[in-house]
């Protein structure tokens, strides 16, 4: 677990963004530092594709530029995040070392000429990533600008499974550690489904392209496996710079923008959980997938605050149309990670790089130079961060939970699922979504973890749950928690096995109900379920999904109106020990959600916040005062009931705040112990 | 050609399925044959992904377990229809012999960890199979359990072709076979194209990726080859097991879902028809899917009683969206392939798998186990086979038989056709449609058979034709009998080359039209096509294709209104010898079909059998009697004229019989000679 | 540059085109020059896939059969256009030198069997080709018959880019030269980002397969050297041939259909341009297509005439839906090409194949035969083309030019551009199309030529844009031209790096605009735009793309109305020296565009034809004469404004010309200096 005293030794909230001036001559990196100046920044990530430029040939180090830069920087108050630039060895380690390129499931070899990323279980990487980051360590753990180390770049993206021998051998050998006998590993995988039964270890690969769809369990292993390894590497990289310097050491995620690493053992080996996040250009809401992000990142460190390692000032270049932020996005984007616990608020990247992949990505300088509404907007946010240095360390607290388990991602993700229809992230945007809408915060939260403080419990097609984690989440509801689950939970357990007893058996007590079987629908189709609840409306809609209910005590609150499933039960609510499960057997459109949840709501004794749709207002709570972060994200001006201050402005708040169309606001409150 | 008396030794009609006790525990074993005689399960498929269990390494067998569990069954009254695991050799082959191995057109070379099919040119595959094959032959040839023999699983799926080194060595073996000389592949292949023609036997490979589109000819024989393989695997096996035992011996096709395989050729080769059958879900009216690949497994085996190998009790696991079938859905299915020629019908699979690839995929004892609609309906379904046992042996009786020959799938299919929009399995579809909603039962044929029989044949987009079949379709003609011809039909010879005098020219004199220049159409285009002949419309719509017809002798029963052939002949009737020759060169939509099929079915003298829509009647005639077998997939009853008795209900009807929505219903009536 | 007097010695239009005789038995021989007689065909190309019966085995010749040819074609007064059959290696080349086959970007190595494509870099290719080409000209350099040499075909399909061993040292060869040093390449390359510094030429490779993008100038170099190795393939025939022979050597291009190609350098190696070309016919409109075609054929020439050496009498077979041409449509085709430039009207092929991969494709003698609607249109218009004999030699002129570099497509063609909606290929369309519905004739060129001799030039999408060129494009402004710049402009340089001083900055002066970021719109976004400008209509509808426009003292002419640029410049025009700069920032619809270029034409003192749309009218000028020649698109005649005489019909014309639906006419003018 994180911890906060391994923050970056470093006044207020740092800003600032990746700095790659080995792509410059010297003379920009002068103008660099005064316009550093000029916008606040007081942060910059260095080296993180420096490895060609560091060791030119295998073992011969070339520090001069570092060390120039380095100076430089110090010179100007800037600190410095130091990156390993392990994400793309050099064309020389590739040339020497051929057999450590990585391989996809089909057996293409990825050569170099991107990012050059190599094999994970290549033994010659491992030890050039250790001999590197040792280096880097040595000349500049004690150097004064380097408050921070920030190891290699986005671990699992561009590529993270490796198909190459030596991913193969490790994977075998993964295996034997995690199995120690083949039964196990048969008995796991259902090595008798299609006559796969192992009985020599050798025969054990990895589930490369076959004939037909690979065993299940053995993808999902061979997930594991991948991340374990990622792991390993940056654990690796990690413990070396650790033996030459003191400052912490992170490395950014991309919290719900790549799923292959489990972030939360991630946030374990981190000092410091750091993360990347692009708004997804094609959703008009990117607002709302940033604060899934946002609140997975502050939850998989435990609440502390966390590093926006990269995000754009506006348009990226990877998507197939990168929309351009309009006039005050940035800001809003910002604030909005801030209120949801970033401390540190970082680009990706300083100066828009004239050559290579990412020419088109926006920075804070852009192409067109300072005259430009984008360098205005960062000399903005610098002074507005500022003014917000005293947020700095609070914390963010929210009554509810949304389960988020990357095995579960993982499993569901496989072939030849029920229905190409049901995923495991739209799942979770839709209730997330639903609660964004209603002004209530939100954590994501293990299903295995201790959920006691959370009133609620949002468990969204949590296909993979081992029976350890369902009796956890009926402990919650026995002991007076309000549990959500809806369809296709809880269906496999651990090694994508069905569960005994049948789909949702091991909720059944928590939920009072068991799937007989599931009807998935044609594309396309709709139909209505009749709700039983309170609310306006007696009509909810539906797509995708019904299925069979099999009551073992629950309620009825919605039944079927149409479609397979036409007169059974749709939603129900099941009273335990002092406690609510509510199971919802259908993909209900946001409306309907909204009419279900507010039952929820009242079972809960959760309100939603009363601000005007798309006024969005988190709380952090510091140690002497609260802080509302208050984004409005309509086209009109928005009210936001609050006394105290508003920090940006330095105006009095008296009751109530105006926050202008597509503008922020910071109000300190009294604290709320 | 199958013969009845090859039929296993079982009373009534067989009812089971696939049963793979190595995936539970022996406790398990003795729970499901006690459910199996509840279910009344007659017969049994076991041991088709059993080899790693069998053969635990290379020549080292283990029989113990499968001693067991025949004896158990045998002890308990169930028949075994017994496997060779042949589809899915274990690990241990695959690393013994790793160029054994299937290859991709790609270049991909096909792994372990799903079914691992092994290359069908291997020779260490070719040993291993004969190999299993005599072992389970010699020890259980004599077990009075086994009434059957099951050589491996749907011969050509998931791969049939491969193009491995050995492949294209034994492809090279059976063109020389084939052509005897250079020469005369070089013509057959018409090399002079695109400077192709070969020197060397040595120089001729597979139609593997290549630069731009492969030589059709040489891949329309690697199909043939590959089919040829495939069954050398069959026949191989097939000969293993008659040196020890004297059951029947059969295996599974996939009629209408897979044309890899030349099912007219495999049936020579089984003592019995099998098939397995699975709805494709997107279809809304699946049943018709179904009708066509019962009346083809029918047809290949001339007619005699088949097997239902495999169907589903509801839903599958591997389409997009695995749509779950309706109370009653499973009988009507079950009965509308007994309707049309199956004695036996059994399912995929037994119990439901907790693990691996096909987890979600339905099964008798559905993961809710026994308390369950599934399980209710499967012991219901068993209870009607055993009032129907009197069926078994009768024969279907077709006047109409429509064209179905692989070739001409595997030709069509390549690439490079006029349009993208024209396919033979949808205009088999489209015709076979029509007459399933008029109520005429149809037969499958071949264009080179003796058709006396046949009032009316139907050739939907025959493509490729032979002139030797063409005659015989012409003397069909001229003997009096009416012959359909779609669009599309009759272009080339068996080596893929346009027929000398142009498209359609060997039809000529059948037909009366041949077919100057084809007017593929824009995609979404429709026309209006004007009538000529009766019924209540003149106007018939089309879309997807004209054509410039060149009239020899030929009425024209429809003109185009519209589109590049406005103005010319649509739809042709051609009087030849006593018979009629019938030339439709556009694509009709349904309603338009059965315009124009109206005045077709009255010059074959066919009469719609004027049953309402959606009620499927068909008619088993036995030596003492007919059965009339009623499905109503209608949402209301309907009304069948019928007298005799109801076998199901033992009720007697007198005239008029009201077949509930839904529901099936089998008639005794008095027997036709 | 071509020159005029390279024309091959032959009288008149030259008619005919590719024949195969190799494909058919001696008989059909006969009749086919009897046939070519009665067509008035004069010239056929042979040859082009025969290597396998020229050269039967490595350095093993068989004349025979081509002797034979070339006497009868000559007996018949038929002249030859010898093929050398480079483009497709026989199956023995391939056997001999396997490590000669292309290998694909994702490593999969293209076998033989369709068009036998080898990699351009394979020593042993190179020296097959020089044998097999001197071989030819050495035998038939003297024969009478033979009036051109026909190198290869169509360079760079089916495939152009080579990813073999071979291709990679080469390519790394080709580098040395360009760049001289390591830092040269690293310095173009960019090669700081992503950490892909080279310190060894060894260690750099082709662009293949990676982890993520490769480097886009890593990429552009890529294209350019397989465009240079291409040629120097060709360079090396054609030397090998010129060495014996004197006739003049042409390859065929692919002009608008393939763009791997840098015409502009192949026209300087080739004597006559000759150029294949079959409409796309999901287009329904696809004469605006061939007319782009044709123009830039010319254009690469340099104006003179040039050979139109593939198109088709009716269907091609290698689209989704191959729609046949309609009465009327092959003539028209044929004299839209000659009326911008072709001398000779050829096509894809005499005779129909029979067998292999095109035997769908049409031909001057279909599958039908002579007895067929197209044989009747062959045969008319060879007696049409004897009509136009005078027209031969004279040329077009025109007064607008579109800028064309194959540079700027191949790097707007990379990814990781800033939306998919925006095409090079698609600009240029909309503009050629305003201009081609306007009357107008033009030119395509090079942005760094001489273009004072045209009043308008247009720049569409052309993000490649050298400084140099940048210039010369503003120099023509200064000097009184008029240019319109469309977005998407001048962003990058030769080595894909963004211009310092940011978009479209080279042409600042000339446009009185940059931009500062571009706005792409979301997918299927339209938007509204407000015109300034004349016109009836001040309403402009727009899509996919805005930007935020700086005024460097341009004046605006529309505004955006909404969308994220809502309110700022759309449309500018700048007064620079004595010339004119509009620049067009947004995708208007084709009546949007009218509306702005009707101010443009305005500036540039062009004007609009004045003959209803789909009479499309180019004017060929002679020494002597001029020639109107008029295609009439419409399904009603249409009055043409001429004086003098009608060649096809010889009939006079006086002031009016009725040119009837679908129909064409030449008349003879009056010459204009």
């Amino acid at each position: 677990m994180t911890s906060p005293d391994r923050w970056p030794e470093i006044r207020g909230i740092a800003y600032g963004g990746d700095y790659t001036p080995e792509q410059w001559p010297r003379e920009v990196w002068h103008e660099d530092v005064a316009l550093m100046r000029e916008a606040g920044v007081n942060l910059v990530s260095v080296g993180i594709f420096a490895w060609a430029l560091i060791e030119t040939s295998e073992g011969v180090f070339d520090f001069t530029w570092l060390d120039e830069l380095l100076d430089l920087l110090h010179e100007n108050g800037i600190s410095v995040d130091l990156g390993t630039p392990t994400a793309s060895p050099p064309a020389w380690f590739f040339a020497n070392h051929p057999d450590a390129r990585v391989v996809s499931r089909d057996g293409v070899t990825m050569g170099f000429g991107a990012r050059g990323m190599a094999s994970h279980a290549s033994p010659a990487y491992r030890e050039a990533i250790v001999r590197i980051a040792s280096a880097l360590a040595e000349r500049y753990g004690s150097h004064p600008a380097v408050v921070m180390w920030h190891v290699h770049n986005e671990y699992g993206v561009p590529v993270g499974e490796d198909y190459s021998e030596q991913s193969v051998r490790a994977f075998r050998g993964w295996l034997r550690e995690k199995y120690a006998t083949l039964d196990g590993l048969n008995a796991a995988w259902g090595t008798s489904f299609w006559g796969q039964r192992y009985g020599e270890w050798d025969h054990v690969g990895a589930p490369a392209a076959a004939p037909s769809v690979v065993n299940p369990a053995q993808r999902l292993d061979f997930a594991r496996f991948t991340d374990a390894q990622l792991r390993a590497c940056f654990v690796a990289e990690r413990d070396a710079i650790r033996a030459h310097a003191t400052q912490p050491i992170t490395t950014n995620f991309m919290a719900n923008q790549s799923w292959t690493t489990d972030l939360w053992a991630w946030a374990r080996e981190v000092d410091i959980v750091s993360d990347d996040h692009y708004l997804w250009a094609a959703d008009p809401e990117g607002e709302i997938g940033l604060a899934i992000a946002a609140d997975l990142s502050r939850s998989v460190g435990g609440g502390t605050p966390w590093i926006l390692m990269e995000h754009s000032t506006s348009a990226v270049n990877w998507q197939p149309r990168n929309v351009a932020k309009r006039p005050g996005e940035m800001a809003r984007n910002s604030l909005a990670h801030l209120a949801r616990g970033a401390d540190a608020i970082l680009f990706f990247q300083w100066r828009a790089s004239r050559s290579g992949a990412e020419k088109f990505h926006s920075a804070m300088i852009p192409h067109a130079g300072t005259s430009s509404r984008v360098w205005r907007e960062v000399v903005e946010l610098g002074d507005a961060l500022e003014r917000l240095e005293e947020v700095r360390g609070s914390r963010v607290a929210a009554d509810v939970a949304i389960l988020w388990d990357f095995e579960s991602f993982w499993a569901q993700d496989l072939e030849w699922r029920p229905s190409v229809d049901v995923s495991h992230a739209d799942q979770i945007r839709a209730f997330y979504e639903r609660l964004w809408r209603d002004g209530i915060t939100v954590d994501f939260a293990l299903p295995g973890q201790d959920l006691s403080a959370y009133k609620l419990v949002v468990a969204p097609a949590q296909y993979l749950l081992s029976v350890a984690d369902a009796a956890n989440l009926t402990r919650y509801v026995e002991a007076g928690g309000t549990l959500v689950v809806s369809f296709f939970s809880a269906i496999v357990d651990e090694n994508d096995a069905v569960h005994a007893g049948g789909f949702v058996a091991p909720l059944r007590d928590a939920l009072g109900v068991v799937v007989e079987e599931f009807l998935p629908l044609r594309e396309g189709a709709r139909h209505t379920v009749e709700w039983a609840g309170s609310g306006s409306t007696s009509t909810l809609v539906a797509d995708a999904w019904q299925e069979d209910l099999v009551l073992h005590g629950a309620e009825v609150k919605a039944t079927y109106v149409d479609g397979p499933g036409a007169g059974k039960a749709a939603i129900t609510r099941h009273a335990h020990g002092t406690g609510h499960g509510w199971y919802i057997s259908t993909r209900l459109d946001a409306a309907s959600l909204g009419t279900v949840m507010s039952d929820v709501y009242a079972d809960a004794g959760v309100a939603p916040s009363g601000h005007p749709e798309g006024l969005e207002v988190v709380v952090r709570r510091g140690d002497d005062a609260d802080y509302a972060i208050a984004i409005n994200h309509r086209d009109d001006d928005a009210s936001l009931a609050a006394s105290g201050v508003e920090l940006l402005t330095g105006a009095d708040v008296d009751g109530e705040l105006l926050v202008p169309a597509g503008g922020v606001a910071v109000v300190r409150t009294p604290h709320t112990p």
